[in-house]
């Protein structure tokens, strides 16, 4: 291993994350709030990550510190960005601090927070932009190993790189974070320009966008989205909740005019097929609840693209929901976006390789001669990806019991257990019953908490990268 | 298709079934009670049975005809096997029927009565020979198919036929189905017995053990084994429930003097480990619910024991038990017990193979070079015996949330949808909350009870064959 580079590389991750801090603090210094949380993080902050990016190494990286370096970046990362929470004295331990930033950071949006609107604006700023941050290093990290984790539709790195791809683990080219960066950016303006428009206070639409974009889930409000009651900004809200669910190589080719293959992408239909179906189910399963048709439907959709895209947001109190409607929405927890998009979960592309997978499985058994290969956008995969799908599934599933089973020790119901530990690994934050939409994960044990916040990070980083820190042969000599 | 062959082995099936209700026929002329649900099934099931068995055809028979004909012997079974129910007029409609033998043949144990024991005792006897019958179906099939369909350590096969594995429908050697029987049937004289001694009344004894060496679940008292107030009888069950989870090659093998090597079994030795720390877990959570500690312990080991083998006694109402004790009792319905026994679910030589193939994908990642094979008792398993457990995997979980969207029509609680699919799937049969301990499957609606009946169905034939007949290319032309 080449530990002298995994430092630089974590040094320099300090010094962004110093340069991000600065942000949070002119909000502070603007709402003249208490600016020392942020100076006390950004200063050692600065310090030991200036210190660290100075140490000398050898340029050898191979896929292993690759794995290593990504899963301690967001750990290093959550660790000191927990730290303006810590120094603000709002809350209640240092476990709740590490979970808000790592929920933050993962894109999460599960909150241990009961009372939201009483925190500063400084200190609910950095909550917010941590996510937004997360949520550019997804699509980086995306960018760098989604093809090895069983990701496909790599469109946006296969046209700019043809050529069988590389194992190292750094961007394939700088132009392909650089269109990274442009989209998530634009986004970013587009939807604070559109929730102004649409009456939002500027604080509000900045900090919304920032949880939006990135499909995090946070919201400044103890009501989430509800507390605005605005039609317009919840159907913004569900554009750039799509928008964000999305293998982001979909805009690159409608940016350079191949709009129609990018349509041609069976993930991204069959992702829009969920969500219409889900929508329409749920909508005639709620429509009793409701007084007008047009509300119902509003908050299908918006409840069906807030847990699809595994965002969390929520405009409504789905706890009071028949029970098919919240199984729809657990189910759909299992699914999430795109891959190549910012948002977590199993994601559509994994699930429609695995079902097309198993119907030939299927088929071979009535017709044991017949070769078949599994296709997507009518290219044939490979077994070995195939296999790292199933891996992945495997993975999860003992992951989803194993946190279910930690957190049911607290003593709350087994859908609140279950879910807890569902909207966590899938990152999508809130759950049902104890850990709903009106709840947050405040009432939980330290030992939960831990576990739970474990779950968001392997989560989020598809697993892999986070259980190889935890296993021996990860770090002993190749 | 063969279809001249399929419908001569119906109606041999069909034969065998008419003979089966003898037995019932004889019990309700002993008890007095209405012989003629017995009769007027009996008459037209053996004229059917006779009419297709002498249909002649040629003796060309594939593997897509054997998964067909065993889908169809199942269903047929059931369909002939609920009439004695509708005849007895006990029933409230024939969905319940259905959904009772199903039950019983599958070996699942899920019932829709409310009260038992007013039932006549010749239509209760039916309904655990029932299951009886299911377990020795069961034994048969695993005995042929399980070699195709990703459960390995056939060991009583590989034993008598040396080479590679045939795919024809019948069993490999006359000898290896005798042997199953000499065990099955040896199994139930010595539980009968064991449960004489004990004190329970002869009828008890007899049907009682019918569900247990199969691993069904079926009492004929309202309160399931509780009724019998007797530790002797439960350390019985629990016995006879876990031989019932064993791979019968083990008593094969113990049988011929080679009980070493019988031990020597990953799965065996995974399983018993599963068995202690499940009970040890659950023994720690409910100790502050009991008076003493040996009660606890009895009914912590009982209620692992009959979920894990996947029977579905009980003997307390665990629904009152703390969540972290209910989510342990969830999570081995999971599990299941040994392949090539009577018990369902998943069973521990997949999840075995599935975990050790899941770490060696993460090891590849971290040393991309190097070439590690999955072994199971220290013998490499093929690439395609791996892929076929995945596609199980992706299958059970399919079809468990199909199944909970479907129940969760009926407005039940999301704990009661959940574990009633998965009591239904891994043949367990009763779940938690409304279709808990204490409760039946009668409150659901008749959707409901059709698709658990079909998961039941799908659970017990190991999935694919059910599947298949679903599957229009199973029909089709070769």
């Amino acid at each position: 291993m080449n530990y002298k580079l995994m430092l630089r590389m974590l040094g320099r991750t300090l010094q962004v994350e110093a340069l991000c801090l600065l942000l949070p603090l002119v909000v502070a210094l603007l709402y003249r709030e208490d600016p020392r949380p942020f100076l006390f993080t950004i200063v050692p902050v600065a310090l030991l990550g200036t210190f660290m990016a100075r140490i000398k190494s050898k340029s050898e990286f191979f896929s292993r510190e690759g794995y290593a370096v990504v899963g301690l970046i967001w750990l290093i990362l959550s660790l000191f960005g927990s730290l303006p929470f810590w120094f603000s004295g709002e809350f209640a331990g240092f476990m709740d601090c590490l979970f808000e930033i790592i929920s933050g950071f993962t894109t999460s949006g599960a909150t241990i927070l009961t009372d939201i609107e009483s925190l500063p604006r400084g200190i609910l700023f950095w909550r917010s932009f941590s996510s937004w941050i997360g949520g550019m290093g997804v699509l980086l990290f995306t960018l760098a190993f989604l093809p090895k984790v069983g990701g496909r539709t790599q469109v946006l790195v296969q046209a700019e790189v043809p050529g069988p791809i590389s194992s190292k683990l750094v961007p394939k080219t700088v132009r392909s974070s650089q269109i990274l960066y442009f989209i998530y950016i634009a986004f970013t303006v587009i939807e604070i320009a559109a929730f102004l428009l649409a009456g939002m206070p500027l604080y509000d639409a900045v900090v919304t966008t920032f949880a939006s974009v990135c499909t995090g889930g946070f919201s400044v409000m103890n009501a989430s989205l509800r507390a605005y009651n605005s039609a317009a900004c919840e159907i913004i809200a569900i554009v750039f909740m799509i928008l964000g669910s999305l293998n982001f190589s979909v805009f690159f080719l409608v940016l350079t005019g191949r709009a129609r293959q990018a349509l041609h992408s069976d993930e991204l239909r069959f992702f829009l097929g969920v969500v219409v179906l889900a929508s329409l189910l749920v909508f005639g399963n709620i429509l009793p609840l409701y007084d007008t048709a047009g509300h119902a439907l509003r908050d299908a959709v918006f409840q069906v693209t807030s847990i699809i895209s595994t965002s969390g947001f929520c405009t409504t109190d789905y706890n009071l929901w028949p029970p098919f409607a919240q199984t729809i929405l657990v189910l759909l927890m299992f699914v999430g976006g795109c891959s190549g998009s910012t948002a977590g979960s199993i994601k559509c592309g994994r699930i429609l390789l695995a079902v097309r997978c198993s119907i030939r499985s299927l088929l071979r058994l009535s017709h044991p001669r017949a070769v078949r290969v599994v296709k997507l956008d009518r290219k044939a995969v490979d077994e070995e990806t195939l296999n790292t799908i199933f891996v992945f599934f495997i993975f999860f599933f003992l992951l989803l019991g194993a946190g279910c089973l930690v957190v049911s020790l607290d003593g709350v119901s087994l859908t609140t257990a279950f879910t807890a530990s569902l909207g966590c690994l899938s990152n999508v934050g809130p759950g049902l019953d104890g850990v709903g939409p009106v709840a947050s994960f405040a009432g939980l044990s330290g030992l939960s908490k831990g576990v739970l916040s474990l779950q968001m990070l392997i989560g989020r980083l598809e697993i892999f990268p986070i259980l190889l820190l935890f296993h021996p042969a990860a770090w002993g000599r190749s």
